[in-house]
This record gives C-alpha cells, structure tokens and sequence, in this order.
C-alpha cells in the first residue's frame, strides 16, 4: 500500500468498522451534498445497504467490508461476501473520485471545437456502484449491475457536462422463462415509468455490450444497458437511475429465494462451470472497465472482484442438442432476437423471432474510449472501482466510425470523450509501477490494434 | 464447420482414425519433403507422439485427436487428454499452414527498405507444436512449449527469409527446488550443447514474457524462450529446436513421476486452483498468440485448449507470510533474479540474488507483431493454432521504440514483421463472422490503445 492511499482495512464480518467511513465521500466543504454529486453519492450508497441486506438475509452469511480514502479526494466502499450458503461470491463496491481529464477528451466528449492550450486539464467527478453475484446452485443466475454519474466542472466559460450510464443483467446456465420474464419485466416496468421507448433500446444495448465475439454468444440473457444519457433534465434521469437500482432485488431475489435449493445434477454443475468460463473471458477479453483497469495498475482484488470463485473450461465440450444445454445455447447466440417481454408484460413466454441478424458488437465495436487522471497533480494515471464509472460519446463514435486517420485518428480514439474510470482508486502500486504497467501493455495492443487495422484494410 | 474447412474429427482414444491423418501435411508435389519445411514437420509431428505416448505412460489414460485440413493447404492434428488420473487437462497441437503476408509486413520483418505495391503479398510457410499440461495434484507442476519454424518464398529477387521460435516453461503452485534444478538444468544442458550464451539470455526471456504486469508476478517459474532465431546457419537452429523439443519428456516428466501421488491439503488444492486462475489471466490478457487467435475468429477450442479445466478467483486472498504460498510469490515476484542452475549445474539451491530489478514487461511491451492472411483467395484473415507460430522482428522493435508516429508508425506497429500465425486453422467460421469478429474487437483494441497511448504522453 502505497502512501498515496490511506485504506481502511476492516476485516471483520457485517460492516464492523462502519463507524471508520466516512459518511459522505464528497469534498468536505467544497462539494455541495445539495447537488447531484451528493444526491447520486447517497444514492448508491443506499442501494448498496439495501442490496447487501437483501443478499446476507436469503445467504445467511454476511458481506466483509474493504474501504479505502484517497488523500487527494474520495475513496470507496468495497464489500464482498464469498463462500457463503447461496452465494459462492458476492460483492458490491461504491466509489467517488476526482480528477482532471486532458483537454483534448473533453472537447471532443462535448462534440464543440474548444480552442485549449496542449496541457489543459479540466477538473471532473465521478460516481459509481458496480456489482456481480455468482451463486453455487447451477439454477440460480448470476447478477450484475452497475450505476454511475459523471460530470466536469465549469471550464473555459462552458458550463459543466454530465452524464448518466449503467444498467443490470442476468446470466442464468439454464433458461428458465419465467425467471426471464420477471427479471426483464420488472426492468420494462421500470424504463416504461419514464420514456417508453427506453426498454426496447436499453435492452438491445445489453445484448451488443455483453456479446462474446470469439464465442459468437453473449455472456448471458441480457437486461438494460445505457450510455452517456444526457439527453433530458438531469433530475429526470437521475429519477430513472435510481428507479432502475432501487429495483435491483425485486428483479433478482426472487428468482433466487425461488431456486435455491433447487436439486442439480453432475451434469448441471458443469454446465454452470462452463459458463462461469465464458464469464470469465467475457470479463478478461473484452470488458471495458476490466481492461483499463488491469493495464492502468487499478487495485486488482478491487478490479477482479467480478470473476466467479471457480470456472472450467472443458475441451470441445458438446451438449445434448435436444437438452436444455443447447435451447440455452440457442438463446445466447441468438440474444437480440429473443423477446421476453410482451407489450402486456408477463403474459408472452420464450419466443425466438426471425429478427435480422444482429451487427455483432454493434455499439461496442465503434466505441471510443478515454481516460481520466487523478488530480494529485502527479500526472498520474487511475483507474476507478471497475465497471464502475465510465462513459463514452456519440461524437467520438462518430469519429471512429468516420476513421479519422493518423495521430489525429489516434488521439481521438484514445482521448475520446469516453471517461474510463475504469476503475481502481488507489490501493495502487507507487505512479512509477503504474506507469510501468501501462507501459507493458504494449503487447497486447499493437496485436490487438492489428486485428482492427487488418480489419479496416480487407 | 464452414465448406471451406475440411475437418476430421476422431472422438475415440488413442488415435483410432490415425489411418485418417495425412503422412504429411505440406503440398504434395510442391513442398520439398527433404527442404527443412519436411524436416521440421516430421520433427514436431515425431515429438507429438513422444509426449503424448510419455504421458499416456504415466497417466495411464489416452488422448483424444482431432485433425483438420485446409483446402487450400495445411492442416492440424489436436490431441486431448481431460480428465486423466494425473492431468486434469494435457494437450499437445500440431500445425502447418500457408499463406501470404502483405508486402509491407515482410518489409519490417526483414529491415530492408523494399519497393512494393500496395495490394502485394509474400507468400510464407509456418508449422509449429503448442502443447500445455495442466496435472491434478499442486505438488505436479503445470508445464508448456511451443517450437515453431517460419519461412517466406522467394520474393522480387530477394531470398526467402526464415526464423525459428519457442521455449518450454514449467508453472508449479509450489517453490521444490529440487525440481526446479532439475527443470532448467535440462534446458541449460540443452542450450550449452548449443551456445554457452543462450541459457541465460533465454531464461531472461522467458522470465519477460511470462510476466503478469497487473500482477506484478510472473505466470510461472520460467524454462527457455526464443523468438526471430536465424543468427546462424538455419540446420544449426534446427538442431538446437529438435534438442529442446526432445528434452521435453526428460525435462518435465520425472517431476510428475516424483511428485503425482504426493498427499495434499484442500489448502494446498485452493492455492493451485488460485495459481490456475493466473494462468487464465495470463493467457486471456496478454498472450500474443491466444489474443491474436480469439480476435480473429480461430478455432476456440484450440485456442483455449491452454486453459486449464479448473481455476478459482477468490477475493484479496492472503498468504501466511512464512508459509510455502508466500515463498512461491517471492520466486514469481522476482522471477529474473532466481537462478536455479550454478555453473555447476544441479548443485546450487534457491539464490535470490540481488539482480537489478527487471524492466518489467522486457522486451515484450515493446515487441510488435504482424499477421497472415491465408492463400485461399477469399481476403480472408485466420490464426493458426494459438501461440503455435508466431515471430516478431527485431526491425519491428526498433520502429516501434522509435515511436514512429500516426498511421505509419500505427501500420509499423500493426504489420511488423511480426507475422503471428496466432493460431487456428481453421474449422472457422464463414469468412464474414471472421471479418465480424475482427471488427467487433475494436472496443477492446481502442480501450489498449488509449492506456497505450497514455503512457507514452505523460
């Protein structure tokens, strides 16, 4: 632990320690808690109360609690609950951090041409929850969700920017249509209380961001996924954020208090570990936060706190194509085209329509992304609770897809207004080793960067 | 299966169908069986049954083999054995593939200034085994290799260029010094046979690429790695290649035999299972071969046949500081100031020197790598068994350490010489999932390239 980050370890069980954190992560006499940045903080720490009670009331078991400060302003919440009677690892993180992002993101995330000097840095706060759920009983599905706030100060004369972005999803082993129409139920009920056009939209959004490209299959059955939503009053979809967290456990316990103990066979065991395996791979290959987060030397028990406590991969594993093996299989290589809802919710069970074949990726492959920098004035380079905050531009989208090429091309990609706060907070390494992390990426890049460059060039 | 590949597929043991298998895989009537493209395929395809008829011995179950064909020439032999009685997961790979390479890739590759079209291609040949070994009990050490040759046709005049690749690192959960001695002695035997300077350039090597940077550890404890070898006489490489391939067996085998009824601890299962978990981290984030072949739509189960069948992440899991564990992350954590072997080979025990600290990531942050694009015509991309074949270029580096800026320093980086025939073989998809697939790894590839590009900014 460097000496950057005061972290307050608490290792005893049921948040032993809560006295130790602070009861606002905002700026003590700097940050109004009136404003949004204090209404989103009490927001997702409420919900990560309500969450956790939830969860230790149906395990029996309770959540350790890891928090930490940052000197430079904000700091986190961590807690995880593993090996538990229900859940073989739980864990729901909070964050707050501040910062300062180059110019060069910001313009181009606001999509206006801000004349800035090489090395403007414009002050930014972000807020986020994030959370993943792998219980033991193969009938039980996974859970993820993540909510976050993102916003820069006045700068220039321009006023602030903010964005909103998050969502939940649920990664079954087996199809239980049921269960799916519940969980996307209950987030259609949601979206429908504030833009009726939002559940189609958010819904499709989750099946292109969580889609497994190597696989050809998403990591699960989806759920709602939305970006850079700044398109209405910000208490508006404030209001919908945490309408959309506050629905967490209605969308999920049940179906867990409903399969708990569910007998399992051998086989199903298996199958969920194999599954476990695309989670994994999902998480390590391709997730945003997760990436920025390892190559930027984020805290990795913090980062990784995502992958399941075990996963399998079995070579050339083949299933019965009549067993519920492959109708699962069916639904995840075919996510976009499965409807769970109907117009009149919870009355239209598992229908696979003749929906055109999805743009594999879709969104995600066009993304650009950015980064952030801590305001220690160390020139230092942080990632944030991962998953936990980030968000990115449809104007740097649409400077990616009009292939701006050269440096200039570059640059866009790598600054675009993307906020990766992929996550960390601290608990980092000392900025040398940071940097030396970043350094080493190197590798996979230029490897990576060539598959897209082949890519653009057949 | 697309028509394009032609895949055999032999479920039963013990190479029943082996009648099936080619005698050889090169062109028939084209490829010289007497040039050392025969040579260096009868030399891996002899050493694929040597392993596997080593472990058969000692596990006393039978791989499996699936063999692959390409129309448009080559093919592969994968064999599997899961679930034995003493290796949860072993697989041995053979592969031989054709293809070109664009002009300005070969350009790098060779470092000389050549004029060429835009739309020119070089054709290559590449063949190479992969294998990795992942035993059940955490006194039995994880083992891999990889041999590899490399050659392009002659081209404009220019001679056709050649380079050998590979190495065999050994991944225990546990610090046996004895073993260890015994692991590298061999290799350093081997190398001396060779070049007295070669051990320990190579064990350095190794020590660099298999680092884990997010980690700060390395995913083992190291063997033999050489990349681009064509420094000498190309039947002196070869020799030394066929020497480490057949040191394979005594290298590693008497360590299984010593060790595969030792009685453990479920603490001791944990702490593998938790070492496992790094070895999927390493494969899945910073493996050129693995990241190559799962971003441009190989085969997965090939690709991921690496992966070990079990592996467990368990959150912020703490050691006892005098305990085996913690010995094992000093090893792991200065994995470049171990020595196993003295002069006096086989007589020194565990040195911590106090080397200087690694530059970590070595040579790999800044190695850049290229690709091949296969002789079917069809503009398609394809990868070959993963981290089977693949070199990187010393003139790439260069460029690379140049930071030769936008696009042209992007194309250095993105076509160097470097040709990664990461892996695959086929028994894709259709060409246009491929395409798809390479496109969709974009978001990924941009989110790299910003920590990329950071770190070179600041």
């Amino acid at each position: 632990m460097s000496a950057r980050i005061q972290a307050v370890k608490l290792e005893a069980p049921n948040y032993v320690g809560k006295e130790e954190v602070p009861e606002s992560l905002l700026r003590p006499g700097i940050d109004d808690p009136n404003s949004m940045r204090g209404k989103f903080e009490r927001m997702i720490r409420g919900i990560q109360d309500q969450v956790c009670a939830a969860i230790e009331e149906v395990d029996g078991c309770n959540f350790r609690q890891d928090a930490w400060t940052r000197p430079s302003g904000g700091g986190g919440i961590t807690r995880v609950l593993q090996e538990g009677n229900v859940w073989e690892k739980a864990g729901v993180a909070v964050s707050v951090v501040y910062g300062s992002m180059p110019a060069e993101s910001y313009r181009v995330a606001v999509g206006r041409d801000i004349p800035f000097e090489q090395d403007d840095r414009v002050p930014f706060f972000a807020a986020g929850i994030s959370s993943v759920m792998h219980p033991w009983n193969p009938h039980c599905p996974t859970m993820h969700f993540n909510y976050r706030y993102f916003e820069t100060e006045d700068w220039k004369g321009i006023p602030g920017q903010w964005w909103f972005g998050g969502g939940t999803d649920i990664t079954p082993s087996y199809v239980n249509e049921e269960d799916m129409r519940h969980f996307h139920g209950t987030y259609k009920a949601v979206c429908d209380r504030h833009d009726p056009a939002w559940y189609n939209k958010m819904k499709l959004a989750c099946d292109d961001y969580f889609l497994i490209p190597h696989r050809g299959e998403t990591r699960g059955m989806g759920g709602i996924f939305f970006d850079d939503l700044n398109d209405r009053d910000k208490d508006k979809i404030f209001a919908f954020s945490t309408d959309c967290a506050q629905n967490i456990v209605e969308s999920y316990v049940p179906i867990i208090k409903k399969h708990k103990t569910d007998p399992y066979s051998e086989r199903q065991k298996q199958w969920q570990q194999i599954r476990r395996g695309r989670y994994v791979e999902f998480n390590l290959v391709y997730d945003r936060g997760t990436i920025f987060g390892l190559k930027t030397g984020g805290r990795i028990e913090s980062i990784l706190m995502s992958l399941p406590l075990t996963a399998s991969w079995r070579y050339d594993h083949q299933v019965d194509p009549q067993g519920p093996e492959q109708k699962f299989l069916n639904c995840v290589r075919n996510a976009r085209a499965q409807s769970w809802v109907s117009r009149a919710q919870g009355r239209r069970s598992l229908v696979v329509t003749a929906a055109k074949k999805p743009a594999q990726g879709g969104k995600r492959r066009l993304d650009a992304t950015g980064y952030i920098v801590d305001n220690s004035e160390r020139g230092n380079i942080f990632a944030v609770e991962p998953k936990q905050l980030y968000t990115s531009s449809p104007t740097s989208d649409r400077a990616a897809r009009q292939g701006l090429g050269g440096v200039q091309g570059l640059a866009v990609l790598a600054a675009a207004g993307a906020i990766v706060a992929a996550v960390t907070l601290g608990i980092a390494k000392n900025p040398a080793d940071t940097l030396q992390g970043l350094a080493a990426s190197g590798a996979a890049d230029s490897l990576t960067a060539i598959a897209d460059r082949i890519s653009s060039s057949l």
